[in-house]
């Protein structure tokens, strides 16, 4: 960066500028753009900056100005007046000028602005005269004085609106519009007597005066509450400073050769490569965004697909339309990504006020990144950087079919999005009950606490009647990814009859209905969703993700649902089955139930050959749908208590319906009972302690690999997954009774089984001793969740209560379960993936904790090296994406 | 260790031998013990010894011995003959030898035996003429038949027993000594008989027979069921071997000139230095144990205390008796250590058989070593070597009054030791109820299960009535430490009624009762227990002990009467107030309930205002105790449900007496409930939500800290710790609230406040950022017990369910909770004072979990240099000793 010693003020405008794009930290991020803009040779209304320098100087020299910056400013107004051919404080041709703050990082609405400096009682006359409209300079003057006497004087703004308000009120007028030139002069004189009341002096005359109180201002209110509270949240370092902008005023409302419009170079909707835009035809910018006037369609295609009777920009001002088109162009060039920009024509001539990449909608970003690699405006690996991962999962989620009928009953708050249909339920424990027996279920609640988590959980969805965004709720659905529709006011829960009145509805437990957590609907019934169709866009960008990445991305299945739909989002084999979900099946959980009442290991037996049959088909179906790819199946994992009844009443109601005893089944009960079910009996204690079950499902899962080896040419590789090893003793004595059940089948049917036995690393001791555990482990995959969980001390279920005052305070940066905690649990996986690798070269090493889903997380695999990341189905193409940014920062690193 | 090739026979006794002590891998234990005494130039029966490197071979080669051996053996009989002057096979002077197994390592009762091997139906009249006593050598043969075919022949051991009992009904004997000569002669012909019928062969007359017999035996010993079974326990490899000692059977009834005897070179009970042992005239070893015949003491000093009749060795025999003295002090000086002897006086001639370091009760190592060290014999560092530092526990703890009267109801098993009173409880949850309100209660159950654990940490002690010293009860309370009496069967326990009835009485619920986990024993109301008097050999060593550790030993103690004890047992500080305890007692527990349903933080403010003079004098107490040493206090840790009621009817009755609407308690306490409550809401958590809690003991702290400072001339420095950290920044945020509190303090009392505030490491990720979290703390203290739950990810409360099969089955050493996991657990401790040193040279480092009183546990802290071990008062000579143990084996290895 180059910059002359002791420079203070960078001129711009007029076709070229003495700053440049890359001078952001000097010029600040307006400043930096105006510049650019000007070189660019864009007619951009000239100005200067005063750079961040002088903003840090200002505060390390108790605000005083470096000697010299008058003498600077001075020269730099009148190089404006030149170019525009006005003059500051002329009372024939008044230049007119806007202070604004332009900080290094971009802090919207956080610092001050003021437009129209130049007005005083003169000018007033000089700027009506000029522009032949009394009545605008008048208003432009008023507005001025209301607008710097907020921001320089520090006069409140409600008491220019009491004025206003009572002027209006005496002259029986409505709206501002029934206001004359005269009646504003008459608001100005009180507007001034007020000023000179609330601070003692008159309303500040000389135009310089009026300069400079603008810059001050400027450079004061980067140390306002709100400016420094903004900063502390963002991480933003006090020192930066911000830059002051004075520029030019330029008015589309001059009359009907004057217009303001906005622009994209491209739609920011569809991304189609189609210029979009509005435009009104004397106005000022506020009248396009404030919706009083229909804005006018910039192109005449636009009009006439929008059936507009408003004439086009096209059509109206041809001329200017094709500059327009001409900078349009330029500057997507330039900036080699599409713009959105903002333009005044002011008696026929085109001034650009600003570009900046566009936002658009997650789809639009596919298409205009895959059309611009295509047009050769940018690379295919810059096509793929472009993409937010996390911008396709709302791609990706079924929605509720528009063509479908809906009923809506409510609408609260769109708190978690998402659409989700269920019976009704007014109780998490009823909603965890009628889950385990297959029913899906809303979960309705005036509010939830902490004790509804593993009710919320076991729901499709949440509805609350009370509490905002950031309910509860709100926050708990959200990190779940379950729709949630928040504060719903007119609904009213009646918890004693099981039941809540809406629109004069009355809906009882186990009702089917709707919520749609994107736009706050609560619909009767269940509302058909559609599968969302994925574009040639999205198939083009994940091509070439594809080919970037090196790391695998497999995905956490359990059911051939998602098995298919992860497949067809492009998941490279399964990295999670969770075989215990296959027990709560409703014929399934009373064998279940059966071998945990049993006595001894001859009944559990018995029990466990009723599910053997069940489980195998489960495998083999897995195994058909993933034919050709890899299969990771997690042995039996929760504490049995998991699958026995909790209440009294359910007890009652499971031991007549599987013909045992209450008094034994509630025992039972008693005895599993866990004071901390997370480090309590299960993942492969389970196993050691009942090897049998173990068995049982190694011989569902050979008996299926044959059965499935029949049906198609290449028999499955299963990859067999002890969880929860703290010890390679333990991994030792399960995997000796896989492997001797994998003889038994092979014997039994004659055919070769091939199969890896592996563990699941989710326990800090597990990753220090995993040097160990690789010597006979055959695969790693890390349970992020559960090494979070070990690693934090902190239980996922009982974090709600104190993990978000963890995030509010900057504890955390963000709730380790949703994004890889790196310094702490990221160390943790790194140990375990050396020492795994070092005991055992080529060791497979993968994730399959929730984090694999999450692209920053992602990242970290990635550099760490790990083979795949195993996610839900619906993040695999996020996954798959952000594997290859990773990939791609790589290469820029090396 | 020199041997000459293919030498496969040692022989030893007449003043010399070939082998030395420390060829104990080649001739067994008792075959270098042999040899070693044989030459001291003690008087040995002649023998040799069969290496082991026969066994070996004999193995190897399809069970035949290798060439020469024949010849080896023949040559080494004819020296033994020589040597006493008798021969093999001789009718006349007959020769005979006993064969014993001797491995490398002792397998007690493992191994066979043949004693009198050589007697056939001629050389018994030879032994008879010779000693004068046909009842004798035909006694003496008709066991070596009896014993020989058992061992060698494989004749079942009941047969004979038939036989004898038998003839005995036939003549009308009782006992055996009612059997003469001839009747014994009648006896051996049916067992030849006998022999011949069940092996097909008559009983071998060859005494070269017999003794390839007996040698083979012993070799094939070596592969018994029993031995392989017991080397499969004890770790003992299968191609040691076993060695087979051959020597001339002495015996020492063979008349009033004969004896035989055990002895103690100083008293095993006391460690006074004073020959201690019994012996009698005419009779065999066995006689002395057997307890048919009455031992008459050595020394005539013992005779005199004991007021026996019979007269003394020194009395009957003064010269054997000065033989005797000299070889005592002669091996007592060469082993260097106390010994345990057994002697055999054959015609007046003495014999040695065997010399070991004799076992001792702990009172008298104590004597013995300090004893010696002082003599000179061993060194100090030898003395405190000598000691099993858990063998003080059982010193330190009070013992019930032996003067008192114990009106004892009941005898169980003694399951775990320790004598313990208190009000009868009959369910886990009233006792934990009842603890929290102040009352000590023993916990009487049938049985004891997982779900009771939380009854059994709140009881003084725990009787059950069925069950033996491995079930749940006992296994549990040895865990803990507690008194346990198991298996009282004779106690009727009716739950209903809260009432058990014993010998008759009716014990109701809250009736006081006593147990002794030491007996068995199970009294009505409180037997008065006695404080240990401390010897001074206790404080010998122990100062040997102090001179010699490098660690520091502090007590973890929340009670004025613990920290009083564990100063006494010479902590050196208090490394863990935990003050949650303080929380609990009853007149505070009200207070503390108030705070936890106090709406809001004024409301709690409020409560804690209360609560703060109470903790206030809590702290000066101990500040009073530990003058001069310092004191680390932990703030709260518990989840605060802890401190709420949990049942239905505690909830109405805890809300009636602190006089809230028991709906509003039972909300909050469901509210607070947690899914995994060592994983939730507690530790620093709470300071991070409730700060105002951590400031009302930091004030409660330093205000203790003025106060004590007052009354003692040396303000006390107090370590404020603060639990359960995860990030530095939750530290750091706690740390500004005690500062803040500090200088609050400070100002208002006008005292310049000396304090640290560190924090406890009890957490994986704490470990792994350790460099960052001690840059603002000043001091780590491990809490490796919920160290030790979070990186195995086990709840210590629910692993009674599997943990046993875990340490049973080999998966574990042993349980991680009761000795450091050193290498998994140890690991992060090790990364945590590294990373935390490297940050902040100098930083204190100790360790406050239950691991502080675990000698090896107390090892490894050594060993990675942690400036203090912390552990409970008792433990507290067990930590000293075993800290300057551990430095000594340092000082081995330099």
């Amino acid at each position: 960066m180059t910059k002359s010693a002791g420079k203070s003020v960078y001129r711009f405008g007029d076709g070229s500028a003495e700053g440049r794009a890359d001078m952001r930290d000097l010029l600040g991020g307006k400043g930096a753009n105006l510049a650019e803009m000007s070189n660019l040779g864009l007619p951009v209304p000239p100005g200067f900056t005063i750079t961040t320098e002088v903003c840090h100087s200002y505060y390390q020299n108790g605000q005083t100005y470096p000697n010299g910056l008058g003498s600077e400013v001075e020269d730099s107004i009148s190089f404006i007046a030149g170019t525009v051919g006005a003059k500051f404080g002329d009372k024939d041709d008044p230049l007119l000028v806007s202070v604004r703050s332009g900080a290094r990082a971009s802090m919207p609405g956080m610092m001050d602005t003021v437009l129209n400096l130049g007005l005083n009682d003169e000018t007033v006359e000089g700027l009506a005269k000029r522009s032949g409209d009394a009545r605008f300079a008048y208003d432009s003057y008023r507005r001025f004085i209301h607008m710097y006497s907020d921001v320089v004087l520090g006069v409140e703004h409600h008491d220019f609106e009491d004025i206003l308000e009572e002027y209006k009120d005496s002259i029986g007028a409505v709206g501002d519009t029934d206001l004359s030139a005269d009646d504003w002069r008459q608001v100005i004189e009180r507007y001034k007597e007020c000023v000179e009341e609330q601070t003692g002096k008159p309303f500040p005359q000389d135009v310089n005066d009026q300069l400079w109180g603008a810059i001050s201002a400027v450079f004061s209110s980067w140390q306002s509450a709100r400016a420094v509270t903004y900063r502390k949240l963002h991480d933003i370092p006090d020192d930066w400073g911000t830059a002051v902008n004075v520029q030019a005023m330029v008015f589309g409302n001059l009359g009907d050769t004057s217009a303001t419009g906005v622009a994209f170079t491209r739609d920011p909707s569809t991304g189609a490569n189609e210029l979009y835009g509005e435009f009104l035809v004397n106005a000022q910018g506020e009248d396009v965004v404030a919706g009083i006037r229909t804005p006018q369609n910039i192109t005449e295609q636009a009009r006439k697909q929008a059936g507009s009777p408003d004439p086009s920009l096209e059509e109206l001002m041809p001329k200017t339309f094709g500059e327009l088109q001409d900078i349009f162009a330029k500057l997507e060039r330039h900036y080699r990504d599409m713009q959105d920009l903002e333009f005044t024509i002011q008696d026929g001539k085109l001034w650009m006020l600003q570009t900046r990449s566009g936002k658009r909608t997650a789809k639009a970003a596919l298409k205009i990144a895959a059309d611009m690699a295509e047009e050769g405006l940018i690379t295919k690996q810059e096509a793929v950087q472009r993409i937010n991962p996390m911008s396709l999962d709302q791609l990706l989620h079924p929605t509720l079919d528009p063509s479908a009928k809906r009923d809506v009953l409510a609408t609260g708050l769109p708190a978690s999005p998402g659409a989700a249909s269920g019976e009704v339920v007014f109780d998490s424990d009823e909603a965890e009950r009628l889950k385990a027996t297959g029913h899906r279920v809303i979960l309705v609640r005036v509010e939830t606490s902490p004790e509804d988590i593993h009710g919320m959980h076991a729901s499709e969805g949440i509805l609350t009647t009370r509490g905002g965004m950031t309910s509860h709720a709100a926050v708990v659905a959200r990190g779940m990814g379950k729709p949630c529709v928040s504060g719903a006011g007119s609904i009213y829960v009646d918890y004693a009859n099981e039941r809540m009145t809406l629109a004069g509805e009355e809906i009882t437990k186990g009702d089917m209905i709707t919520i749609d957590g994107s736009n706050g609907q609560v619909m009767k019934g269940l509302v058909p969703t559609i599968k969302p169709e994925l574009s040639d866009d999205f198939a083009r960008i994940m091509s070439w993700a594809d080919d970037i990445r090196t790391l695998g991305i497999r995905t956490n299945a359990d059911t051939p649902a998602d098995a298919k739909m992860a497949r067809e989002f492009g998941a490279e084999g399964i990295g999670l089955c969770r075989t215990e979900h296959m027990f709560f099946e409703a014929e399934r959980i009373a064998a279940v139930r059966e071998m945990i009442l049993a006595d001894d290991e001859a009944g559990r037996r018995q029990a466990l050959d009723k599910i053997l049959p069940m489980q195998r088909k489960d495998f083999i179906k897995l195994f058909q749908i993933m034919s050709g790819l890899p299969v990771t199946i997690r042995l039996l994992d929760p504490p049995l208590h998991e699958f026995l009844p909790a209440t009294e009443f359910e007890v009652d109601e499971v031991a007549s319906a599987i013909g045992v005893d209450p008094e034994h089944l509630r025992a039972r009960v008693a005895e599993l009972k866990e004071f901390n079910p997370m480090l309590g009996h299960r993942g492969c204690r389970l196993a050691i302690t009942y090897p049998e079950i173990a068995e049982m499902q190694a011989r569902a899962i050979f008996e299926a690999v044959v059965e499935a080896g029949r049906q198609t040419s290449t028999p499955p590789v299963p990859e067999v997954m002890v969880p929860l090893i703290a010890t390679r003793a333990e991994f030792d004595l399960i995997k000796d009774r896989i492997d001797a059940v994998a003889e038994q089948v092979q014997s039994e049917t004659g055919k070769k089984i091939e199969y890896l036995v592996g563990t699941m690393i989710e326990l800090p001791r597990a990753c220090l001793m995993a040097a160990d555990i690789a010597k006979t482990a055959e695969f790693f995959s890390f349970g992020t969740n559960d090494l979070t969980q070990t690693a934090f001390g902190i239980s996922r279920d009982d974090s709600a209560r104190f993990l978000g005052d963890y995030t509010a305070k900057g504890i955390l940066p963000i709730d380790p379960f949703i994004s890889i905690d790196r310094d702490g649990v990221g160390e943790l996986v790194k140990i375990a993936a050396e020492r795994g690798r070092s005991a055992a070269p080529g060791l497979k090493l993968g994730i399959c904790g929730e984090h694999g889903g999450d692209p920053a997380s992602v990242h970290f695999c990635h550099e760490i090296a790990l083979d795949y990341v195993s996610c839900s189905p619906f993040r695999v193409p996020v996954a798959r994406l952000a594997a290859a940014q990773a990939a791609l920062h790589d290469a820029q690193d090396g």
